[in-house]
């Protein structure tokens, strides 16, 4: 039995307690850690069965009990806290974005390796049954060589303006996932992007300097080309869909429902709308994602999501943003 | 070219004109007759291109140019008229249902036998491209044996009571469609039948003598099991949908509908009703049953709808009847 | 915390300890009992966490911490135990059937009244995200009055010839639960039942004295007709679909499956099959109707699947199997 | 009856011929020219019943009972023949794309005006049943403002390399329905372009100095973001489908099929592949476009694909190819 610690008890870090929790075999929460400790806090630690809980990480850093740490915490501290336990021989599972600057998401895959844990990056959306579904189909061949690679991925709703303001935009905030969705379901790096951004759900996200809206390019190290749609509000629902195409065929998903029921009534032949957002639509992938990490923890296997895997859709990002500015192709290299 | 006379220019000789106007090579009418004769039909004839308006089917019968005719007349008109052309060397299309006596049908096939015309009957959905899709790959052994046939058939709207009261009762006037088509699907003739009936949709359809909704189950000759639901008005329009079963896998048909679009947004995800009716649903149908008779004759091969095929679906709606009135089991045998 | 003991370590009383230890909050089992204790289950238990394993169901009787009881051991105890369960005061949740006597389950009924406990039969799939769907809509009028409710319902795979021996027969051991989805999604009793079946998938359950091919046609109270059709063995999975058609519209569910994933390639547009079996297929609607159990217990409400509930399918059930044997429709009050 | 004229009895002038005999009402082909009269182009004009056939398109030019033509003469003709057309006062119908020059296409507008003459340019797909559904919800407002537009257009087979070395090029032969599309759907007009184009498909097709894959990104000036993806070859058939999304929700199309037909078996459930190519699954708009071409011709309407409607999507192609080109996004400004 693995024991871990939970470093910030945010949403996601609550979701991860959660699914670990119900759905994780082999691992257990020892101690969960948040710099604001709340009565609400530890009330909710108790009925999930957490022992402790810490105003300090680095209380769960020093426990020699626990083996791995998921790093949950605000994301301008997702590289030091990385760094530190790794230095203290914790294997770490980081949250995404491991941080906005390249050099320092580097800083930390050198700890890492230098201290020879495992480290696993946040990215759920591999573990997701409808993306695995594709790249498995994809990995296998039977769609031959990939050609073009789409990816549409739409919110139900705009995040707050607030968190707008602090987000670091919507390509390091939202389409970072869809980054990683083209790298994984192409098997190819990226070398260039070419970014059209612009803000139509609402102009107060224009105002706080980031757009709503957008369709980003990218050209593949393997010749194929990616397509990201965005939007920050799709009146229907959260759209995830993509589409992999290439010499032998073609393979897509669609959205989950709640229940394949269709009503056929005088206004037509009705269909529910996805799930609603990522906490329902992708909960059974961040169970998922840390059962794949403790494997890799409990048996010396690589992590299916690795330091790499962090590093790349930063950088793509970056470019992104580059190219949104300056309306010209950026390469990767440009940026790196 | 065919030169084919339309003796009634009701609804569905008016529909035949005009596919065969359109749709059918090699083939021209040389003739339309009808019992009342107005300024609209002739003006009707004329912008179809055709020659000759009569008001009585006899001088159809009589111009030797004329080598087929089509039998639209009144339900209770086609056996006698049937026989006539006939005799006269015409080969004969004949409107479903034949009769509702299956002696006058024996009498028809006989007469058309001994004139050694050919004779095919108005079941037209067996030339529909989704009936013919299921019936070609059940045909090719795709579903292994079949074991359970399923028809749905709901129409959009109860016909008039008027027309009810005259029509011979539901399972001749429309279920008719659905035991041929049971037939057409399976490969095998039926034994038995048994037929639950009530009145949901309409209470005058019920004063008027009849049903409106029912399901009818059917033993085959090869051990299947038929079942079909029928409903006289289904709020979302013209439903028909059926599906084979057997032991390799099933295959079944949806509707077809207007275009393929489907509209998100708040309230669902939502597709086009089914096509309203049986004019636009399949009005391909008549065009290629048309010309697949007049094929037949010009080339002197069997019809795809021959006279056992007229007669089988009119016992099985007899059995049906006498079911329904004794609430029980009955074998065609009972009714032959 | 709600504690509970399951009487029964075989598949279904593991189904449920897997499912309370990791969905149902408010729960948790104290003990399991079994009339064959071995070291398999001794570990199998300790890894669920179950404290007590007792080879006599007694002893689960007399421990006055625990407040409800799973009935899961062979059918044929169902009604004893539930009964010995109900005088010790414990609430109980039978598996289905209760018991495939009328009688039986009467004195069963009487026994939970007089005590005064809760009392919930196993029917799961009205806890099953598309029964529910449908359900929903139809209680909440959409659909109008109901006309036909349709249940198609077919295994992937037959069960061992030894089983099927003592099963009691398809009507009981499968349809039953089709039985207790057309009361469910009908709002309505039976009133008469007519049953046509076969042996198409394998002679051996013929020799063995049961059918594995079936269509059954139900009239309901409300006048509505139900019909189902069943198939112990369907080539490409798990086929669990419902329709119910009404005045106003009419709503559908279809198969769940893995993913949404859809390959289009050079043979077709490939959609997968749906989930293999009941396991996969109906996991969340065996943890969800322990949920409502506890939920009926801890806050006195009505269970949502009464004793009535459990009656009335053996009754259909037994009508369905004499229809079968005397080829004619049979009324619930000829076997009640 | 209007009387028309068909210059070049190419693919193109034998399918207007066809659809105009038997679909559109109203319009009678009185003469066919091409420049190269066979035995078989006379047998299958008279097969038409086409009275007469010139080798030289001026007789139709010169005929005063013929009111229209359509230029279905090879693509570096269409502007010259369409000219001389409407300065011989025929109304004209030129097929796709009038020229490669903007300035030629000028030159045809001019002089259609000064004519007076109806003019029609070719975009046969507005007339589609599945793109008319998108078009008429958009423009009904039902997705509110269009945010981002999406078409994926894709072909079964690759061209002759004979036919990619004259084409001008793959934005000019096939992209150019889809940029007529994102003007269709969007109701705006593009602004800037930028093209990613590559060969995957055959390297023969790049030897010829074309593309067979591309994304190509249009800025709308209604500030709305197109997105068309290409390929020459799909496994699976003839892939037209598109998309429209905007803030009160989303419309999408998909591929046509020849049946409903679903069949499920071992592996997996499959449908059918898209409609094979552009003759069958365009077939009815061919008729369409010409049935409301000739309204507008008897009834002086203003024609649904008028001259700007062949201008635009020339210009949007050659700011494609000049963004592919030179790697960077291009004004249509800069190559009006």
């Amino acid at each position: 039995m693995l024991k871990v610690g939970i470093i910030g008890a945010g949403r996601i870090g609550r979701v991860h307690s959660e699914s670990i929790s119900k759905y994780v075999k082999g691992a257990e929460i020892k101690a969960i850690s948040d710099v604001k400790i709340t009565e609400e806090l530890t009330a909710w630690a108790k009925s999930m069965g957490i022992p402790e809980v810490y105003d300090d990480y680095k209380k769960i850093l020093q426990d020699p009990e626990i083996d791995a740490v998921l790093v949950c915490s605000s994301t301008n501290t997702h590289a030091p806290i990385s760094i530190e336990a790794a230095q203290a021989g914790k294997h770490v599972f980081c949250e995404k974005p491991v941080d906005a600057d390249p050099a320092k998401i580097r800083e930390v895959l050198s700890a890492v390796e230098k201290a020879g844990v495992k480290f696993q990056v946040g990215f759920n959306r591999r573990f997701d049954h409808n993306f695995k579904a594709i790249k498995d189909r994809v990995a296998a061949g039977d769609i031959g060589e990939p050609h073009v690679i789409r990816v549409t991925s739409r919110d139900p709703e705009a995040p707050p303006i607030e968190y707008v303001k602090v987000s670091g935009g919507m390509f390091f905030d939202m389409t970072i996932h869809d980054f990683d969705m083209i790298r994984y379901l192409s098997g190819s790096e990226v070398e260039e992007v070419f970014a059209v951004g612009t803000v139509l759900v609402n102009p107060e996200i224009g105002k706080a300097g980031d757009i709503d809206t957008a369709v980003i390019t990218l050209k593949l190290k393997n010749g194929a080309i990616g397509v990201i749609d965005n939007s920050r509000k799709a009146a229907y629902g959260y759209d995830q869909r993509a589409e992999v195409f290439g010499s032998k065929g073609a393979i897509h998903i669609t959205n989950d429902t709640g229940s394949t029921a269709v009503f056929s009534g005088e206004n037509g032949v009705v269909a529910e709308k996805p799930k609603y957002f990522f906490l329902e639509r992708y909960m059974q992938s961040f169970a998922d994602e840390i059962s794949c990490f403790v494997d890799s923890v409990v048996n010396d296997k690589p992590t299916l999501v690795n330091g790499n895997d962090g590093l790349q859709p930063v950088l793509i990002a970056l470019a992104a943003k580059k190219s949104l500015e300056e309306n010209r192709p950026v390469k990767l290299s440009e940026v790196a």
